[in-house]
């Protein structure tokens, strides 16, 4: 129906009007031919001046385009997109009901501060303050944006010229590579390599010292560092960070410091933020979002944290883009901010609350997928768990194009109802090899919704055997 | 206090750890001297590696960001940016709260489709099927953006190449101008006329024919339409809008057609739909707001309908900018627009009872700018008028730098309490003279704030005739 309303559509525009003959300009002569107009396709519509801007050119694809409409037709399990299925806590939700309320300000509906409202910068700045150990300036330091996305678009394209060069660790969350080439940067990439074949845990995930040094040069413009890591889950220490530093102080660099997992690190690992480091401060950008560190990914916030000279940057952008966010969501944050602020290092603190429940969820899905003959990588942190699932020797040929790891996840979720993410998703054209291994596992889900997809994977596990 | 933590955090940049020496490429030869350390200053700041991107160059400022800071700093009465006083529909409201109560479906909080949630794009779908007179597809005709400055944003971003032209009509929302700088296009102005030194109706400005003719060539990328206008309250007729339907077509332009004040039109005006023209369906992107319809501002949620093969490009953005938008939000708007669907025509839709209630205050600020001896523009559409205050004789040469009406608007905040709008922000800056007489006042306000700002300027005119 579509496609019909389209193509009558297509026609009504090549008869146009007043006289037939469209301006020599609007007739790309390599694509129009006289007297084919009945059979004027969609190719030849994106011929004319109707086409999109050269540089998205490439970058129509999404693997969460593909994989959550995939999920909803399945109605399978779902354990591939980053999210919890369960309700946020009762700091943001109670906050959130509280400023919708009858009687309360009515101003809370509409617009407030473009960089931030500020309420919100006010909590964000205290407590990274304290976090990152320097004063944070609430107005000239912090940024709220449209989810952590947000941020990390504005960092990206408020900054890369055409021809910068950006470094990109692998596996990466995959918006970071289309970012750079929007800002018509190149990406250069670097993969975490495992020690050795065997390797079970993300501690065994290292940077190659000399690879890393040899990427920087004259047009690096900046590196981003996402820890703790999404899809792999590593924490980097501070012996790793500290290499980065030093390479990005010796040529100028700056950093985009991804740290949307912050409070989510497992017994026995330590996390340390960028911007603490020496000398780290003035060229590093920390990208947060309250929908990861409050469970409540739909709420679409996050912020920018950084020195005036690199955070002014990204705020004329935003103000160019979409100029505020919600303000009700803000105000909502920020008293759930405020409340967790409060009672910082106490057991009831979200931060603390989050993780203690997760790394049980953790051990679970560890458990699962080892008893379903997968071979899981054990995360330092995050919520997310690569898995190996070629010694299964599962024939998933049948299940459409591109990467085996691809193929897999279509299999798992059309036959078995266990939706997950390909992990060649978050790796480079040249590097997909390293990811189509594996594919990732989501563990912020109930017990209960981890305890059906196990049924199931088992029941999968025992029918290969058979 | 932000000022020396910056100068320190600057030196400490400048004698970095290892060695004092930095790479050849971090110093810019013509303004680094040796042995001037010390006193390097932000300038040599920004000529390091770490400073914006080229494409951001010049747009730092804002109207909105001076003068949304100076309304907070004076207590002054609001009449300045655009959005109202009080509570949105319950419809809206009423709709949100019972996504937040205990007990609702938790996944409401999370991650929802990336183009737009799905209640909302079939509601949005239906919706603007019977206004624009053709089937609206769901899934490939809409996007769900973070207001309409978001849609704004895609349409020009995904489309201008650079060295593209954009035609902006003024005076013009103050965003476009930027937007298509930022992506590197170029803008090409054409004011709207008033017939002759008295008009006191904004259906007395016009758009030369012979002038628009002339800013159409090769080049052209877009036009941008913003019916009804911002800040001037003209509504275009149907025959104004099919002239420039018709350059469209002839020269192969598309037509971005911001129509965020769609159902504020007053009595004996006729509002039409670009989209709705003969052959522009294929060609235009209109652009709407939940913020504007609803009386929501700070919910921030918009959205653009258009063809495929242009909706795609948008989405090809938004999915590498943003990615989506809040859940609850888009759930709380699809609910509300499905209610005022199933009223539309009646007097209780709030299509109709926001626009009774308007005009209401229109009249009643035009009566006030008239008793205070302004001389008020009457808007057909929208919520602003703009109003001529030269005649008035205020000196206002103390108030600060730029144009005349942007002293006026500090004068009148600073010493009477009144927030307004400078008009020549709504030009560019070749005709920003044709604005300088006008400063904007908003009345989409309690009658009450409406009254008390009428007893300021009452009593400001007074002072002068005395
Ligand atoms: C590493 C990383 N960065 C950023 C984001 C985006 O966060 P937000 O939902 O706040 O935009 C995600 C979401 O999965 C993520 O995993
Ligand atoms: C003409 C026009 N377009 C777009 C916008 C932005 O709308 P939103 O708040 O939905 O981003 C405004 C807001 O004032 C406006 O006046």
């Amino acid at each position: 129906m579509p496609r019909l309303t389209s193509l009558k559509s297509l026609y009504r525009l090549s008869s146009r009007s007043s006289s037939f003959l469209p301006a020599a300009n609007v007739i790309p002569s390599s694509s129009f031919q006289w007297g084919q107009r009945h059979t004027r396709s969609v190719e030849t519509m994106a011929s004319s001046k109707l086409k999109a801007a050269e540089h998205l050119k490439g970058l129509e694809g999404s693997v969460w385009v593909e994989f959550v409409k995939l999920t909803t037709e399945e109605k399978a399990i779902n354990l591939g997109q980053g999210f919890p299925d369960f309700a946020p806590p009762n700091s943001v939700t109670q906050a959130l009901t509280e400023i919708l309320a009858p009687g309360s300000n009515p101003l809370m509906n509409q617009y407030t501060r473009s960089y931030g409202h500020a309420r919100l910068v006010n909590a964000i700045a205290a407590m990274y303050s304290k976090f990152i150990g320097r004063e944070v300036d609430p107005m000239t330091g912090v940024l709220v944006s449209v989810g952590a996305y947000g941020s990390l678009y504005y960092a990206i394209n408020s900054h890369v010229n055409p021809g910068d060069e950006v470094i990109i660790i692998e596996p990466f969350f995959d918006c970071y590579e289309p970012m750079v080439r929007m800002a018509r940067g190149v990406p250069r990439f670097i993969p975490l390599r495992p020690k050795n074949e065997g390797v079970t845990s993300t501690r065994d995930f290292y940077l190659d010292k000399e690879e890393l040094k040899g990427l920087f040069n004259k047009k690096t413009k900046a590196i981003i560092v996402n820890n703790p890591n999404n899809p792999l889950g590593k924490i980097f220490s501070e012996e790793e960070l500290t290499v980065i530093a030093d390479l990005c102080k010796e040529h100028d660099v700056m950093c985009i410091s991804d740290e949307v997992y912050e409070h989510l690190v497992y017994s026995g690992n330590k996390f340390t933020r960028m911007a603490s480091l020496p000398g780290m401060w003035d060229r590093t950008i920390t990208v947060c979002s309250a929908g990861k560190i409050f469970s409540a990914t739909g709420w679409k916030l996050g912020w920018s944290i950084g020195p005036q000279h690199l955070i002014k940057n990204s705020q004329t952008l935003h103000q160019n883009c979409v100029y505020n966010c919600p303000t009700l969501i803000q105000e909502a944050v920020a008293r759930g901010l405020e409340l967790e602020f409060s009672r910082l290092g106490q057991p009831e603190c979200y931060f603390l609350e989050l993780p203690r429940e997760l790394e049980e969820k953790r051990n679970k899905m560890e458990k699962v997928l080892k008893e379903s003959s997968f071979i899981p990588i054990i995360p330092e942190g995050g919520y997310f768990m690569m898995a190996k699932y070629g010694h299964l020797g599962v024939d998933v040929s049948a299940y459409g194009d591109g990467p085996q790891d691809y193929k897999m996840v279509r299999y798992l979720t059309k036959t078995q109802g266990v939706a997950t993410i390909p992990c060649s998703a978050f790796y480079s054209a040249e590097h997909k090899s390293l990811g189509e291994p594996y594919i990732r596992f989501c563990f912020i889900k109930e017990d209960c919704t981890i305890d059906k997809a196990a049924e199931k994977l088992k029941a999968f596990s025992k029918s290969l055997k058979a």
